[in-house]
């Protein structure tokens, strides 16, 4: 991603809500200018104290959190924020002004997926641009969007129409609001599936992918990346064996792989993760995950399969659907070469 | 269920998978005999810590925590393992050999959930638990099983029916190995959802219900309780606010929420969680849970549904779909009489 970012001549805002910890953090930066995206204030607080000075908080921010923000704002760098919303952009002055500081504000753009953001073609957008601009005690950063819907695609191909409309929505408003004089800096977007497949970013100037540092079973499916590329998976053990019914059962449950349903689009039968043999260096096609409980994965073996392969107490490595909610539900990452563990590293938990 | 487990006649052993903190275990036992059951040894580790000595862990244990299973019964008054596996069996015996030990043992019993257990009609049943109680370093507790089928179940008198069945599958069994001379001192089953239906548990010593602690979107749906029998919520605020698609966003995603698909059998269109005023006394039915991503909760509003009521910072209290799966993300909770804090509760982590 790194590469592909200096390619293309934008600039890499990393995000790190995939991982959460410092140490891939510094990876992603590497040969970039050194600015990440967070989620949470959480990770803008514990990233500022490991040494990042320039933050993007890609989130619309509530109110009650503007306090937070502005207390971090001046002890690093930059810290931007993001709003679409005029009371939101009323609170942030409000709280800027008594501190005394000028704080960076991007306007959130809805490209498309229909969660956050002004709608690109309406006036309010302009308008809420216009008066961000105009403040005294914020500094319009930019635009910002983020291509959610690009996860619906069912391919590259798809992905890269998702990526170019994202680019041409930004860079659309952007065009209006400059002719009306309004400053623009940067104009900000990124998605995993968007950034893969993008090869085009004329207009744009900073990018925040965040997923790539993992990968995971949706962005195979949706040709992001090859299995091999997938940098994340849960050790998980055989705790239950029953060839008659052709079922395996793990020790890693909801609470080890998150249930989300991954891309059931690309195909109905997905299951909820990946099984590799438990070094990575093979799939075995013919277990599928089939369920999730709590402390248990439900894994239904094709006709075929070889039982004496997996007595109980055998290992497993489960690339699960989504690698941001599964990281979330560890306290540590065992960070390895083949199988061994060269570091363990922390993520930052809560809000 | 205190109450409940009292009139049916039977010993209730909760189970402490669903709040993980020992304030809410305490809470449990009360009027009973003090034992509890656990999901993980994690659990088991440190309820034993805060003076709980009479732990199941209901679990077909992993071979390779054998070990620390017989660490913590050389620890406690009873630890109670659980397997469904000859070999299982033969590393408890090996380890129990070792130390000195006579581990109590449960078989576990397939009541129709086909997640784990023996198959209870099957000549394997039998030899196993004639293995067990055979052995001379293990100690035949009894026979365990889980309704988790139970889940399936669209309202209370299918879940009553599901709970016989459950009681049914353990006591032919136990007819059948009692009639051979094995002595089988507990007959133990227990889910949430057959407990609250349960008119009758004949034969039955003891029962395990556990997500009754909190209770949870899904259980109301299948009518284990009502609405306002659920403890457990999550406190949200809305930031962002788009009439213009009938669209909120809440900062509780994923990670606040979980992403449990919740009880689509009942109602196709559950969402993620049921939706209510901050304070729990009254439920908002124009809002719905649509969407949940890492950090976002999108919310669709019906057509009428009053915006002024819910400007960006508002507070909504949501239900989660599944209690036990929500809880496990957060790293305290909130103990609220109506808006006031009277204690701050932690769980337990990890495995």
């Amino acid at each position: 991603m790194a590469e592909k970012a200096t390619r293309l001549g934008v600039r890499l805002r990393p995000h790190v809500k995939t991982h959460k910890c410092l140490e891939a953090a510094r990876l992603q930066v590497r040969g970039h200018f050194g600015g990440i995206t967070v989620s949470t204030l959480a990770e803008a607080q514990a990233f500022a104290a490991g040494g990042f000075g320039d933050i993007t908080y890609a989130y619309t921010i509530a109110p009650s959190r503007v306090a937070d923000a502005v207390d971090l704002a001046r002890r690093i760098d930059r810290l931007s924020l993001v709003l679409d919303d005029a009371d939101v952009l009323a609170a942030i002055e409000a709280a800027a002004a008594t501190k005394g500081l000028c704080l960076g504000v991007f306007l959130k753009v809805d490209c498309g997926a229909h969660r956050s953001g002004v709608a690109p073609d309406t006036e309010d957008a302009v308008a809420l641009a216009r008066a961000i601009a105009r403040s005294s005690h914020v500094e319009l950063g930019g635009l910002l969007t983020h291509a959610g819907q690009a996860y619906r695609s069912c391919n590259a191909e798809e992905a890269r129409a998702a990526a170019s409309a994202e680019r041409d929505v930004l860079c659309s408003l952007a065009q209006r609001l400059r002719a009306e004089g309004v400053e623009l800096p940067e104009l900000s977007l990124g998605s995993t599936p968007t950034l893969c497949a993008a090869d085009d970013l004329s207009g744009i100037t900073e990018v925040r992918p965040g997923n790539y540092a993992f990968f995971d079973a949706y962005q195979v499916a949706i040709e992001s990346c090859a299995l091999e590329d997938v940098a994340f998976s849960v050790l998980a053990t055989v705790v239950g064996r029953y060839p008659a019914r052709r079922t395996l059962v793990l020790d890693a449950g909801a609470l080890a792989l998150s249930k989300d349903a991954g891309p059931t689009h690309v195909d109905p039968a997905c299951g909820y993760g990946l099984v590799l043999s438990s070094d990575g260096s093979r799939r075995h096609t013919s277990l599928r995950v089939v369920g999730l409980t709590q402390e248990h994965a439900e894994l239904r073996a094709a006709e075929d399969a070889d039982w004496s392969a997996f007595p109980v107490g055998a290992r497993l490595r489960i690339v699960p659907n989504h690698s941001c909610l599964a990281a979330a539900l560890f306290d540590r990452y065992h960070v390895l070469r083949r199988d061994e563990v060269l570091a363990e590293w922390r993520p930052v938990k809560g809000w």
